[in-house]
């Protein structure tokens, strides 16, 4: 077992990220339903791991957040889904 | 977001039971590749939160402990499993 996918939340971060490879920020807490607080604990959690980067770019009005999977986390992920989905 | 779901072993509890409706406890110890100390742990708050009933029934050589998915864990496995299917 992964204490990585002890978590809902970063659970449904790699499954937005799978599908997607990279997004704002933004578009995950809108798609998770989650508080920026919360969403940011486990982003840092999956970024330590390596499963996800975090990248910042300026934007005209702010600052913009980034996040990508890596190799290590889609690889994880996949592996997590396909033993979820055959022990069905 | 639901606690239920912040476990990997919790989650695939549920998948196996999802697709087999009910399982004896030593299947299900098979199939996750944990303890039995672990295992009876996620089942009893599953079993708390009414997603699983845990029966016991006399064998011959001993007591088999069978688990069985209601239809409350039935429901939310599908809303979960679709949830996450959905943001990939």
């Amino acid at each position: 077992m992964n204490k990585l996918f002890n978590s809902e939340v970063r659970v449904k971060i790699l499954a937005v990220l799978y599908g997607a490879d990279y997004c704002e920020f933004t578009y995950l807490l809108e798609k998770l339903k989650t508080t920026e607080g919360n969403l940011w604990i486990h982003l840092k959690k999956l970024e330590k791991e390596e499963y996800v980067e975090i990248k910042k770019y300026p934007s005209k009005k702010r600052v913009k957040t980034i996040v990508k999977i890596t190799e290590i986390g889609r690889t994880k992920f996949k592996k997590y889904i396909t033993e979820l989905l055959n022990l069905i």
